[in-house]
């Protein structure tokens, strides 16, 4: 199926690829096309730009963020830093996402103050409530926001059980975004549906306790897991 | 030895329990012994309250917050909420907290809105930190504020791996505290030193989490893994 990757960082090439590899047109989105297609080189973590990163991907299709959402089905993917949610979305407009499924899996992470970063809002909110309140007509799934993106595209890379967390209202769009988990390859024993959209704030609270962990062991290739007891229930 | 738990609620009690267990005397301490000896009945949980729990068990010490202190070796263990962290400490005294290590289970959980709490503290500072911060030579190191009480005490009730998680500053204590983790039943590959205090953060901000799967599991027999990939590193 048609699919909006909206993004093209580093989370937005590996969710492309992988949704490529998978049989799906990836329609990738961004604020503006030429500017994109300008941006040669690596970034710091030594990822390739959009500019030279398309170039390498010719099947997957660099479009404007309202381009993307026409194009795709039912299924959008906001893979972009939290900051920039409601720029590229109020560029697609409420028309264009109403009804869709947006699977948020960015993080409301603030670099302002160097690293680690801090959380712009938490704790009595979240970034996908938020978007959730902004796009009422919009489905907003929250999940594959606790983990770096090689685990989020091939959960096999972390062995052994872990776990995937979602959040949101709509429990028809809940279920449609696990089969798609599924087709990531994620165990359905591994999905955790925590409840609705406010639940996200317990998700998103996780990065900081994320980004330490990562910065001992300087390594993306680890998860959460959930282990409960047989004794549970 | 003998060792200073002070709180006298549902985790105090189980740390007590299991610390004469060992072969421990514990000085519980509390505010005013005489009005705790007059709490009786059970609390919303179904815990006994401190009056009656402490006729059952003779070989705890019921004292004062600073005899607690006064009576103990280097370990006090803070096992309060965390809004009495200042309140209790200030009781204690800077003078008699001087080199002690304060093992700090407690979380920022602000219950004024309901369930689920937030945090008083959160994102860009945490309890664990304010307290070190009062206190500088106090020794505080953060650890089994993730987890329920039946765990931390136990835990092998929860099958297979799971993390516990140490922040501090002074790496002798943690060295301290690792040891008496381990003697609590903790299995050292299980203990995660995640770094200095302000990685406390990271871990009173997973609560909100905790508390979102706590409510759909309705068990408290569960605890956070950090699955790493032999890939890393």
């Amino acid at each position: 199926m048609n699919i909006a990757v909206l993004g093209t960082g580093s989370v937005g090439q590996a969710l492309a690829v992988k949704l490529h590899e998978l049989g799906h047109q990836v329609y990738m989105g961004t604020r503006n096309v030429r500017n994109s297609l300008q941006k040669t080189g690596k970034d710091t973590w030594g990822n390739k730009l959009i500019g030279d990163w398309i170039r390498d991907h010719p099947n997957i299709k660099l479009v404007t963020f309202q381009e993307a959402v026409k194009e795709s089905g039912d299924l959008l993917v906001f893979a972009m830093n939290g900051h920039a949610a409601f720029e590229s979305l109020d560029a697609v407009g409420k028309d264009l996402l109403h009804d869709k499924i947006l699977i948020d899996i960015s993080n409301p992470l603030d670099f302002s103050q160097g690293f680690p970063p801090s959380l712009f809002v938490s704790n009595t909110d979240s970034l996908g409530e938020q978007i959730q309140k902004a796009y009422p007509a919009l489905k907003v799934v929250k999940t594959l926001n606790t983990m770096s993106n090689p685990v989020m595209v091939n959960p096999g890379i972390v062995e052994g059980d872990h776990t995937v967390f979602v959040s949101g209202n709509d429990q028809e769009a809940k279920s449609r975004v696990s089969e798609w988990l599924i087709s990531l390859g994620w165990k359905e024993n591994h999905i955790l549906d925590l409840g609705d959209i406010t639940t996200a704030r317990g998700t998103e609270m996780i990065l900081p306790l994320w980004l330490r962990i990562y910065h001992n062991l300087k390594s993306p290739y680890f998860n959460f897991h959930i282990n409960v007891s047989t004794k549970a229930g």
